[in-house]
């Protein structure tokens, strides 16, 4: 099982990748796509579903796990992230990959056990069960390798269900 | 010239094709591209990246022209429409159709010539301008034939400004 975790943002977006034959991660790559505030709007929403359709041909994953939005304080912030969210989003329809959505505290007590566990815990968290000596640079990609473990969280869960 | 105008939205995305061969709008056509609210965000952001993609292919324009977000007082509308929004642009990209963003107040001014325009005056006009009877319905449609006019007032005034 192949998860591909994905973090959309106007400016970055956050991907990471992580294998996993049975109950333990076996391989990890996470990185970021970025595009050029000099750049209309218009590109670079292009340049953000261009980037994770790549992404996903290169990669093939089984299945595409992004964080589902929260409705940020700052409506502005908001606005530019729900339109890079959905300019990500149907670049996953092209190879046919499904995508499951994670919300932030689903994500927290997936890969902490607590729903309200800080950005630091949570980061802190994806390193140790994704075995890896430091924290994944930059947040965006930690966060993307959250919503992947979260989904990889989950199937267990369904797994352990079925066999009861 | 052909010049393909869109309003999306999460439910309906609308669009509206003019055809401008001179001075006066030559063939108009309208509709929208409606989303389920049964079906999941995902589904229904492809969808209407898969519904402009096709519109595109279907009805050849030279442009593609978009009202720009403006920052709806109710936080998760705005959030909502610019997730549809997001999931818009990027297929405009496919075909190498370049893409045009207007905000309200440019429509309003190019359509009606005063920024401070209601919509049922601007919706007045639209009809007006195209020479159709009525106003062209759904809303969503008539939205998007404004943002298509806005960009032929805009090729217009443009020319007129070369020529002298």
């Amino acid at each position: 099982m192949r998860i591909l975790g994905v973090d959309p943002g106007l400016a970055a977006m956050g991907w990471g990748l992580i294998e996993y034959p049975n109950g333990t991660p076996h391989s990890v790559r996470w990185g970021q796509v970025r595009t050029s505030p000099r750049d209309a709007m218009a590109q670079r929403l292009r340049q953000i579903y261009h980037g994770l359709r790549d992404l996903i041909r290169e990669t093939e994953p089984d299945a595409v796990a992004i964080e589902q939005l929260f409705f940020a304080t700052n409506v502005k912030t908001a606005i530019v992230v729900a339109q890079a969210r959905g300019a990500a989003i149907p670049a996953t329809a092209e190879s046919g990959v499904e995508i499951f959505e994670y919300t932030p505290l689903q994500i927290k007590k997936a890969v902490t056990g607590r729903g309200r566990a800080s950005k630091p815990q949570v980061q802190h968290m994806v390193a140790a069960l994704l075995g890896l000596r430091e924290i994944p640079r930059p947040d965006h990609a930690a966060d993307a390798l959250a919503a992947a473990l979260s989904h990889a969280h989950t199937l267990k869960v369904s797994r352990l269900l079925e066999k009861t």
